[in-house]
């Protein structure tokens, strides 16, 4: 895969977008602005899945979601001359939000194009942080014409959701915190391919297991067929993987991803009950799909997962529309 | 109120169940048992407040609320040869299962008296810590009725839920850790009466705020006739406050609570929303209750809460059926 070591680091060649040094520069430009997440244990889920499980909070992030990280690590990356004209994504979730707030951050304007089935609280977060919201329709062509046009008129910069190498470094500081935090970890199980990235430099022998759900699994079929298999109509609940392989993404996913768990949205939905009911927080269906994995049949019946004893799991994002049951406990309010 | 001074600090008169100094033993008796929860933030709430909130996150506290710790106090503070002979309590929440976890990490027989009508994941966590339940109606009478004839029968040592000099010691613990973690804190807005002893002894110039629910306001119109008025039939979502004032709790509620703010159940509802949106937890009706009391009408227009720069929120446990909310999550997946 292309590496030279010292000092125990694995240093990777450029073949890919980001690596270590690209991912510690990150961290040191988004430090002020981003949280470090804690991370979070359960007795009741280790005594349940036979090992330790290490909980990264990140819906506890900025944002509500991690995307800030990459966010900020791309916009602050801008010159300013640059960065004055404006920038723009388009995205259904919490890159746009995140986007929204790293403009606010560095007080110029963001451009946000939105698919109109995006999550209600996804978009209250782009007002709440002043972005200005362009409406497209659902599908990724729309999105990209729209997003072409706006580009054109304001000169904004694009901030893909994914496909950008200062977006890959900005997500995988997550690794750098988590592996300071917990070091014994033998394994991560993320949704994030920037995190294979910052804990392999670190710790070549870590394992990093990605979680898909049955509905977009376009990382499990692309690493089966060795080439870049695209969801042509994603469906599943987890919104915020409703996603596509990029060509900066697929090489990572490919050498440094050991393998894509695949669940469906039943278990995801189990994973979300569990870390609301034993953590008490709030995690959004595609915070919860690392949990869903690990405690899944295919983890349980998998050599490489069954033998790590300490886990790590990012819990990517905590916005979630609850309207359903803010509805029932109006209705069972007595005053 | 009967008070001696000594370095800043304020001891109150056995006149009160509970002191500074037996709050300070029951702390050093639990600390291994019990978890140092968290203070939290929300620049966005705090900007719709119009002060500084701090969140003392007991909805993580083991067991999924603060009732551990005057558990713990209590079932600690036993001989052994009284222990040995198990533990009673009748509650239809967080106390059972406080109650039952104590008596498991002390080894010992705990019966449970749970009245028919109290939320499944209450009577769950009750089950999970080994606790024997005895079914009783919802009443009161029913409960004190088979309470006091399963103590006959094993000899078991009644803990009460809060008319225990022990219990409210070991409550009011976290007025130490909270003064510890946010020593500006000019007021805190509690369901709890022995955080008002412990933050009183610490700091006599803090407010102490209570917090009730229209439907079970007995302290509220206790203090307003100065006699401790009966909840006859308490109508509350928040079912960790369908409870009555006791003769131990009363003094501390009538001489050191300042005031009591009543708020309805939709405002509660709206203040579980803002903690699970912005914090990203998982709060109980109950728990929900400070945040609504400090955003109610009454406190706008309250002078003693309106001079209040930094105000601290006790989220009092996390203990909720979300059914609903699974069973719509269920219907919305698509694999």
């Amino acid at each position: 895969m292309g590496t030279t070591e010292k000092q125990n680091e694995v240093y990777l060649e450029p073949e890919y977008a980001a690596d270590l040094a690209s991912i510690r520069k990150a961290r040191k430009r988004i430090e002020t602005f981003i949280d470090t997440t804690p991370v979070l244990k359960s007795s009741f889920i280790d005594e349940l899945s036979g090992r330790k499980l290490f909980f990264k909070a990140e819906n506890f992030q900025k944002g509500g979601a991690f995307k800030i990280r990459g966010a900020c690590n791309a916009v602050f990356s801008l010159p300013d001359e640059v960065a004055k004209r404006g920038i723009l994504t388009h995205s259904s979730g919490n890159h746009a939000a995140a986007v929204a707030l790293a403009a606010k951050l560095r007080d110029i304007p963001a451009h946000i194009v939105i698919p109109k089935n995006a999550p209600q609280c996804k978009i209250d977060n782009v007002n709440q942080y002043g972005g200005r919201i362009v409406w497209a329709d659902s599908s990724i062509e729309s999105r990209e014409a729209i997003a072409a046009k706006v580009q054109e008129e304001t000169g904004a910069v694009m901030i893909h959701p994914f496909n950008d190498g200062n977006v890959i470094s900005g997500q995988g500081t997550i690794a750098l915190e988590f592996l300071e935090q917990v070091p014994e970890l033998e394994a991560i199980v993320v949704p994030i391919s920037g995190i294979a990235l910052g804990a392999k430099g670190i710790k070549p022998t870590i394992k990093i297991f990605g979680a898909e759900p049955y509905g977009a699994s376009d990382a499990a079929q692309s690493k089966a067929t060795n080439t870049i298999v695209r969801n042509v109509s994603p469906r599943t609940l987890a919104d915020g993987l409703r996603a596509q392989l990029g060509d900066l993404t697929w090489p990572v996913i490919r050498d440094l991803v050991d393998d894509i768990i695949v669940v469906n949205d039943k278990d995801i939905v189990k994973g979300m009950k569990m870390l609301y009911e034993s953590l008490k927080i709030v995690v959004e269906p595609s915070g919860a799909i690392g949990l869903a994995a690990v405690l899944s049949k295919q983890s349980a019946s998998h050599p490489d997962v069954a033998e790590c004893r300490s886990i790590g799991i990012v819990l990517s994002g905590g916005n979630v529309d609850l309207d359903p049951l803010w509805d029932y406990m109006n209705c069972a309010c007595q005053t």
